[in-house]
């Protein structure tokens, strides 16, 4: 991991290769009808037969009984301490739609919200307008122009959006205008500190210009704006671990988070046999591979109990493709849980997996967060995962004489 | 553990003994043939018989998926923090063979190598001379002198040396000369700081005169120096847990590694037998015991597995003869895992065992890394191996009211 400072003495490159699938939202919970979860209710003969081949165990994403959000998630696995290295609300939500920022871009996270002939908050999220409804008002804001600056609005989805300023000498230490309740006014952007003062005047300016050009509208005649951030500087995944990483993933915003750790990401099409056939491509170009796949995570987002099961069969029917590659280190891993019965990201431990030549069964028969805790590997801060990877891999010497 | 701040509110020394044994290279991993590991194929009576009465588990001796080297492994299971605390590579490997250093000098650990004519390195190591051909090379180098400072070159083993430094106003920080590569000179000595500066001139004229008396040898005409080290202060040891301690280790860097935590040496002969005899000689005087056992760390370094699971049926054999003794806490601990299938140490998490009258088992059968994931110890940091086992001895009180 990052936060292991004697990391760079014992680490170096050698040829052999490891593959991390990140299967998001990979942890259940079990279902109040049959009290199996989705993992020990799929059908999973190929991950079933990983698990009994290698070293398995439990990760925790940040600290036990903490859910986190992608970002946190992500960070852990790739060896950042989740507390110490932060992606911003705006950064991540631009990152999810493509959005490309350079290092002095702020973004911050927009919404719609109703305001009442006071200008007091009545709804702060616009009675969740649908996209149709809102698409047009984002074209209203992205027309709004501020001297010495340059704006985008950028449609999310229903009454979500982002707001990018682009521009030289831009701070992202500014306060959010949400005050969090009804019956008040939106806030103002304040600055934390004098060098963001000018960014601050910016924003404002673009706010009461959006209170004019929305007001009439009967849904949604102002905004709010939260999470004001710049793509942040974090040491390179590559240089710390003495990789040439490769990051397939279908999804923007894991394409996004792949870049700012300083990964190479690689195009493919927005499928998973898509990232496979694109793993397929790129595999001697490259000594690690972040493999990312999405649909277990969305399904339980949806609270689609049958659906994350089929996910997770679809995933298991892949697993020969990657295997018929033979990579040297293999880590199937989850970001964080999303158990269907609660349709969010949870604090769950996560199942994970390594197998390589020197892992050879630890006695579990199945893949799923129950036979896991009896795995070798215990459980563990995610954060240390890839030391894990990389001494299996025979990337990393002993620490010390 | 010395990192725990309130350590000395709430330890007390009492008469209860604790004997900790300290078993090199114990965890293992399993044979490709058999998917059993060392542990798991030796038959070890009496150890199983200790495992199902006592309190047993896994530690991890730096941190997940780090393999430790002697040093880090040692000084986490006294509970000094292996990253916090550290001790050079030269002065390990004077401590390995016995060389003892006053608190002034400095060690390198030294390596011959074969240079070309135009004084580039063709070999890092001289093809690995032996001790034979290597040791009056040693002598020529240890008639080596520099003034204003007292010079010794002691030999370790083949191709390896130990470079010793008596004087006043000596600095460790000094870099290596060692390049990593061939195809290039030998690098200089370089200080780190201006207060290095005396103890680089002095090192480099030691170097300019190894070169010329070197010179005209076919097989090793120059040498490599790295790791310039001084014994590092730590924390004592008797002092931060109250207590008496006796060291027993027949090998010199392991009585160097509990010389430098400040435990007491106790003198022994070269075999195991030799030292339960001196435990049971110094029994009496002390009221705590680390007690190492070196064969199952070489066997597994030699990579033979028929070797380890002999190694560690001796020290069965041997259990009884401690059990006599009727120690109030037995520890039986390694330092890392050395699997004969990697012929090094590894990353793997290592067996530990606690007996008390405090400990009634765990329902665990057998003594191995498989047996004890399942342990009510869990997996957990060496460093806090100290503070179970002082409690288990009575000679901690409960933290806060």
């Amino acid at each position: 991991m990052i936060d292991f400072p004697a990391l760079h003495d014992i680490v170096d490159s050698t040829p052999s290769k490891v593959v991390m699938i990140v299967v998001d939202g990979l942890g259940g919970a079990p279902s109040p009808e049959t009290g199996l979860s989705e993992l020990e209710t799929a059908k999973l003969p190929n991950l079933d037969m990983l698990a009994r081949e290698s070293s398995v165990g439990l990760t925790i994403p940040v600290a036990p009984g903490v859910a986190p959000g992608s970002g946190p998630g992500h960070l852990s696995l790739f060896g950042y301490n989740p507390l110490k290295y932060f992606i911003g609300r705006g950064v991540l939500e631009a990152l999810g739609i493509g959005v490309s920022m350079g290092k002095d871009d702020v973004a911050a996270r927009g919404n719609f919200c109703l305001l009442d002939k006071e200008g007091l908050l009545v709804d702060r999220r616009a009675g969740r307008i649908s996209s149709q409804e809102s698409f047009p008002l984002v074209e209203v804001l992205d027309e709004i122009e501020v001297d010495g600056v340059e704006l985008s609005v950028f449609p999310v989805k229903d009454y979500r959006f982002v707001f990018l300023m682009k521009g030289k000498g831009l701070s992202d230490k500014l306060t959010e205008t949400d005050p969090q309740r009804i019956g008040v006014a939106p806030l103002e952007v304040e600055a934390l500190g004098e060098k963001a003062e000018k960014t601050r005047d910016l924003a404002n300016s673009f706010l009461l210009q959006a209170r004019r050009r929305l007001m009439g509208q009967e849904r949604a005649n102002m905004l709010l704006l939260r999470g004001f951030s710049r793509v942040p500087t974090f040491p390179s995944f590559n240089d710390s671990y003495k990789l040439n990483a490769a990051a397939i993933a279908a999804y923007p915003m894991y394409r996004g988070l792949a870049n700012v750790v300083g990964m190479n990401v690689i195009n493919c099409g927005v499928e998973f046999e898509d990232e496979i056939e694109s793993l397929n491509t790129n595999y001697n170009n490259h000594d690690f591979f972040y493999v990312h796949y999405k649909p277990a995570d969305a399904e339980g987002e949806d609270g689609n109990f049958e659906g994350k099961v089929r996910a997770l069969e679809e995933l298991d029917v892949m697993i020969p493709r990657i295997l018929d590659l033979n990579p040297d280190v293999l880590v199937v891993a989850g970001d964080h849980a999303t158990p269907s019965i609660l349709a969010a990201h949870s604090w769950h431990y996560v199942p994970v997996l390594i197998r390589s030549k020197y892992t050879l069964g630890d006695g579990v028969e199945s893949f799923s967060e129950r036979a896991f805790s009896q795995g070798s590997l215990g459980t563990f801060q995610a954060e240390h995962l890839m030391l894990q990877a990389l001494s299996h891999a025979g990337k990393l010497s002993k620490y010390g004489p």
